[in-house]
């Protein structure tokens, strides 16, 4: 007879065999499926969903979870052997609280919800979608009373995407970084607009394509463990830590974002790709939070790929492959360009400077709505009223408004706040970096990206889910997660581009 | 509580959804996989191999089918529901009867014997293989203990792969076969030669694949049910009756075969997407078996690809094509190419007038060694002598020789004779097409392929797995498989082309 861990890590390991299979056939559903392959694959999705959840929520793991927490009870909790356990038994718990019913009527609700948003959004028409948030919402505050009360009920939903993180910090978060979000805007709006008319020529697909998987090669994402590939919105998607894809998409209007989103996606993926191999297929694959994965994905987007050093290295490059378009426009306003700031209506096209504007006037709607204090009814006029005070304007319709995002059809309220957390964790993480790491603008300058990608591994990939978004950031930056990094980094970045 | 054919419907339901995900995660491994991601493949693909046997052969299962059988007896043996049970039942009791020990350890025999068959074939060694392959011998073997006896041990096989055909109906059809196509092939060796070189030019890989995948949209492979992507082997795979899917290969030395197996796998492929939609997630989906499956391939390989009608459409297309390769090249030396008949040692190389004599010496070789009668250690001097006899050519090697074929080394034994029945059936099948069709041929000529594949599918495609091999083709051709139609299509056609 193995010993309890050995019998634990088995069980697990079919566990997550079968989700990272589930997520093969997500992969495969967004890039290459046939058209008429959808119904087959939803009802394949739903047996693999159903098996892995009756493996998990076994009585076998949890009586070997209750023995190991006991076993371990002395031992350094972030030792790898009292980390698996302690995060598989944080997962464990809240899957067994959760009847499958409940799984199984959220199911169908969040399917119908689905289909009444693309319509709803397709004729901006809010009443479309109405009842079906109005479900969607009442399903949450069900789930809510599966968990012990919370000092506040939205700390719950939170949870599950920031473990141990609480409401209230990211309400104090953003109370800090609003005005000053809001001041630096009115700033830059009053200051002379850039031109970034050459970012919309008719660029070659393929060659920006093969131009971003250059990039993503030099960050050093491991084609070797990886690959791209195109879909309608690009992912990035683990099937083992030696399998870790990203997927691009090119859109006509918009086609240098093809470059962005694959360093996007490739930071993701290069996080995946530097866990400890030990933790594969267990409860420690993966990020610490979405929170902390999103501050790699940004890092690579924002910090790195839309710095001077990076396009100092990459702007002769991309000159002289693109010259018909970009002729002779310099260094200094291509990067002005790529970084040019203007409020716009729809959260995934917004600029570092008013990104995450959309994302609170999102948490303010998502906490009115689970404390009742705010009805579905209301929500386009709260969206635009909050809109046009954040960002000085207001969406000319609903599908440009509170119909834009897909999150809420899918039942995923407690989401959004990681998006803006995540930005604020990157600022903090490259403060320290480059304390660390004092010539690392030369490097980049040179292209070179090794000790940077070797210091995020040895700092944050290795740990996998090892530690909480807070913990791994107060381990990390000596302090939780606090906004006065990217302010800083916001400030200077933009006041030096704007003149302010 | 639903009847008892729903509830086994059901539990089909999940044991087919994980088989299918199996099949997804097997395309994915021979298409896109990056290369590292093999070892975490192997795992997922292990668990849901072992998921699905444990939920095939439940108990539960078991007791259904016994009542269904009792509750169907007087049904129609061909009714929807009876053949549902009765083809679920045969494949539990061969599930049920070979126990999990023997499974996991043939999983690792031949898993080691397929690395050591990939050196000995690479460094041309029977030695290497050897060891292994007498214990795949063994194993198999001792799988056939797992059996009520039968009249000839080797029927066992057999059955894994055709149900309900016997060794002795094989082997007398293949000593009608032998003789005759061995005669045919030493008068067409007398005869002159036909030029092929043409066919080995310069062709633009990109445009042979666009040509293939117009070729397969005119025959009526569904795309918006499939797709083609490309795999260092060809082969056909099934998610769903909704999702059937193809691949090809381009070979430089051999690239006009991207043209004929992209005709093959179309041909597996429009049979999976004809079966009855009401057969989805059962033991009714796919085709009756294996020779059946190739005859399909081979319909539209050969009967159809290779004939003339077919490419007097599509010859002046090809040509101007590829006219600076093809330049003046009549269509009937063209025809003449593409059914050039030359003995040569490489099965899947091999033509029409060929083809079946690999077959027929594998078969003797696996009745040779199942029965006892021959040795591992003797096979390399046991298939050259063959080779001679049959072929009039000796391999320079065992590579080209004993070593080519995978089959072996993965346990398969009893599977090989399945491609030269498919060959007959396809024959047999084309004459009553033809007479059902009395102008097909100028249907083809023409380039419409609709009735033909609608023939197909009424007569064959439909049924999926409802009737045994030797049943369905005597339904739809009035007798048994018998080598007589395969034999005048030979002999007219290779008697035509070779002025004999």
């Amino acid at each position: 007879m193995p010993d309890k861990l050995t019998q634990l890590k088995e069980l697990l390991g079919e566990v997550y065999d079968l989700r990272n299979v589930a997520a093969v056939l997500n992969w495969d559903q967004h890039t290459y499926m046939p058209p008429a392959g959808g119904e087959a694959r939803g009802l394949q999705l739903a047996t693999l969903g159903k098996l892995a959840q009756i493996k998990f929520t076994s009585d076998e793991i949890g009586k070997l979870l209750k023995d190991l927490k006991k076993e371990l009870a002395g031992a350094d909790p972030y030792s790898d052997d009292a980390a698996l356990v302690r995060v598989t038994a944080r997962d464990y718990d809240k899957a067994v609280r959760v009847p499958p019913e409940f799984v199984a009527e959220q199911a169908v609700v969040t399917s119908k919800a689905l289909e009444a948003w693309v319509e709803a959004r397709k004729k901006s028409d809010f009443s479309i979608f109405k009842p079906h948030l109005e479900k969607v919402v009442e399903l949450v505050k069900r789930y809510i009373t599966f968990f012990p009360p919370a000092a506040h009920s939205y700390d719950i939903l939170l949870d599950d995407y920031e473990p141990g993180m609480k409401s209230q910090e990211v309400i104090e978060i953003f109370n800090v970084l609003r005005p000053k979000q809001v001041e630096l805007l009115r700033a830059i709006s009053k200051a002379k607009q850039v031109n970034d008319k050459f970012l919309y020529g008719n660029y070659n697909q393929q060659k920006l394509v093969d131009f971003a998987v250059g990039i993503a090669t030099q960050f050093g994402y491991d084609w070797n463990r990886g690959r791209q590939d195109r879909s309608p919105h690009p992912f990035q998607t683990t099937f083992s830590i030696n399998d870790v894809r990203i997927t691009t998409r090119f859109e006509p209007s918009a086609p240098i974002n093809t470059l962005f989103n694959t360093m996007h996606e490739s930071g993701h993926a290069m996080y995946e790709q530097g866990v400890n191999p030990a933790f594969e297929r267990g409860s420690l694959m993966s990020g610490a939070s979405l929170a902390v994965h999103e501050s790699q994905s940004r890092l690579w987007e924002n910090l790195v790929g839309r710095s001077l050093p990076f396009w100092e290295h990459f702007y002769p490059k991309f000159k002289k492959r693109f010259s018909s378009i970009i002729g002779d426009v310099s260094l200094k306003s291509f990067h002005k360009a790529i970084n040019k700031v203007q409020p716009s209506f729809i959260r995934v096209e917004a600029d570092e400077a008013t990104y995450n504007l959309h994302i609170m006037l999102r948490l303010e709607i998502e906490i009115g709505l689970v404390q009742g204090e705010m009805d579905v009814k209301d929500l386009p006029e709260i969206w635009n009223s909050k809109m046009k005070s954040y960002l000085g304007i207001t969406p000319p319709n609903d599908a440009k408004g509170v119909l834009q995002d897909v999150h809420w059809s899918g039942g995923s309220i407690g989401y959004f706040s990681t998006y803006a957390l995540g930005n604020l964790i990157s600022a903090q993480i490259w403060e320290v970096i480059n304390r660390d790491i004092p010539d690392l603008n030369e490097q980049i300058r040179k292209g070179n990206f090794e000790s940077l990608l070797s210091w995020l591994r040895s700092h944050l990939h290795v740990h996998g889910r090892k530690y909480e978004p807070q913990v791994i950031v107060k381990k990390i930056c000596g302090m939780k997660i606090t906004p006065e990094p990217y302010l800083r980094y916001l400030t200077t970045k933009f006041g030096e581009l704007y003149g302010l």
